[in-house]
């Protein structure tokens, strides 16, 4: 399941959800659902909750809303929503982001965790964040993530 | 949705889980799931998620796990996913169970709370409980929260 | 310290506030300052914050925003903030209002605690509501608790 | 195992902690250890660790420091310790108080819970509360406690 | 403001602090104040909290007691208060110094985060940590924080 | 104190409890005592208490139990005890883990922090994150550790 949290993109203009999209499937995986909500909590909460309940869905994928703006809520809503949390997914990830591009790193709020037995993972919403964090370190553990949880 | 949590009941010997459905269809409510769980957390978890993406379901109420035995595990799973915290349902329980039987008041950990616009309440599993759970609070005040809800 | 939290109330209109002062001015207290915030968490907590960094402040009764619609976040912004929590403040707050008006009583979510050296009891914002908690349980006890806080 | 938390009590100033062991040894109970500690987080932690790695402690009873002056830090240090909250013991105790006493029951913050499979209450350090606390909760209810931990 | 938290250090010796303000100074930033408190939670809360609620104040800059001694009590006293956490600026401050000092990097609780709409970096006393926390990561994002804090 | 935490392993298979024992006694360090428990929070933490309790334990080490599946429960349990949390650890580890194995490294919630004066290590349960984690981090830092925490 793919949710894009933003207060100014549309399905079209939402290219990091493409992203996403086209990432997950050329490595074999189907989506269960695609969402685009406003940074809301209420709104995010509630996508989540969705896919959490979803049989068809094992692992959630969200970009956006990571920053430290009023508006960006996204990680504050996931992390009072995991049941276990998976610290080492943004430290690496922003460990590579300082590698690539500095000292902006710091501001990125990407986390990831595990919500009733689904992994949930949540990036920053720029393409260039999506690629480094889907190609580095989602798509390579996806697979072993999910069968760990399934055990 | 009802939640019975318990490690011996069967739906044939859940008495507590039949007065809640019996009482909720006589003030006139829809039933639109039971589940009875064994007291594990990642079970009560997985059912409260199921109740809280079901756009059919305005309630979900949970009975049985309460205690400080080792299994009983309700408080905790509920706890920690309420998004909003409704204390005032477990005090006033408590302080009318204390004016009827004392101070066994003080073991249960009944609680309610919000979740994804939905209100939660986790009430002991005797009869006795169940029934001044329902008739003194939840019952009168349900519609009330429901629409509070959704304004 | 006064705030009252609400989306509809103008000062001409917050009769629970101007109750608040009056009742504190009769009791010998002076008012260090007034204000009306909607029911939004960044005000309420850059108020509060105010508050606890003024030296003429000794208490924040804050009314309003203890409900549990989408609206209402007094409770979470109050709850996030307080370094010493005072549960028993509405605890038995709760149980004088059931005795008074029955099951609408667990609906509210008045709460107490310290911040930086000063006490703050958040309450309903009806009048009826203020009026009980100040007069059964603030206003008796306020020169106590500052004298304590001031240790 | 009996703890008393006082800055300036001595073992023979403590008639709280004499009234606690007092009223077990009449209940039947055999007393595992009795400490008196400055109320610092600290040392409080320290005793209560000790207790809870006991194997011949099944619940530990401490007295003092619930307040809200700056020394008082018992309800802190418990409260973080703690494995499961029994808020039952607190709210009945003020409620108790409430009826006793009036609104300066709201300023005890009594409370209890389980660690490592002991129980443990925490009490004001007054006389009076202790004897209220004992004799109409924590007394009564303690065999059940005990044997329902060791379930 | 800049905040530096020691038992020993007074204004004169607090080359750490003095390091900060110069540094600030050199990029363009205004002090709006400073102050040297002792390693107490009480005290730090309260400089955080003045400015927090000052107008004039956009970020607060702390060092010292970051470390685990029992007299270390910043990283908790800060930790308690942030309502958003930034936790990157730990990571990649941990990750800079491992790769200048190796291991005893790991010692180090340096945290960041919002309060009130300002952001707050906390780092650890000595002056080569103050460096390399501000060299690397605060002066460089400061601006680019502050700006997105007032969105 | 050396605690393993694993359903399968044996005494006689826990190669890995066995490298710490030997790293420990090669850096003359002595072996407290030596626990293999099956990964259940209880046990986990009733080790981990005792080990806290415990004059001649001036530091604990766990390894196994840090993954995501349904039965890893280390971190959870260590995480809930811990009074200061010494995030750089699991950082640096996984920081090191990333540079030697790339992205499963995400997959690892290794933790440490403080318990009653005593420095808690948690690690993966594998051979070479235990040689790792031993090597880099927790023997070049044990010594100092130890001596900040007697200050």
């Amino acid at each position: 399941m793919i949710i894009t949290c933003s207060d100014t993109r549309t399905p079209d203009t939402d290219t990091s959800g493409q992203l996403i999209r086209k990432l997950l499937k050329e490595n074999g995986h189907t989506i269960a659902a695609y969402h685009l909500v406003k940074d809301e909590p209420a709104e995010i909460k509630a996508r989540i909750t969705e896919g959490a309940a979803n049989d068809s869905v094992q692992a959630i994928i969200i970009n956006g809303g990571t920053g430290i703006s009023r508006r960006d809520s996204t990680f504050e809503a996931v992390d009072a929503m995991l049941e276990k949390r998976l610290d080492g997914f943004g430290e690496v990830f922003r460990f590579l982001t300082y590698e690539e591009i500095g000292s902006p790193a710091i501001m990125s709020r990407a986390t990831a965790g595990i919500i009733n037995g689904r992994v949930l993972f949540s990036t920053p919403g720029s393409e260039n964040a999506v690629r480094l964090a889907m190609e580095k370190l989602i798509l390579p553990e996806l697979g072993h993530l999910v069968k760990e949880l399934t055990k």
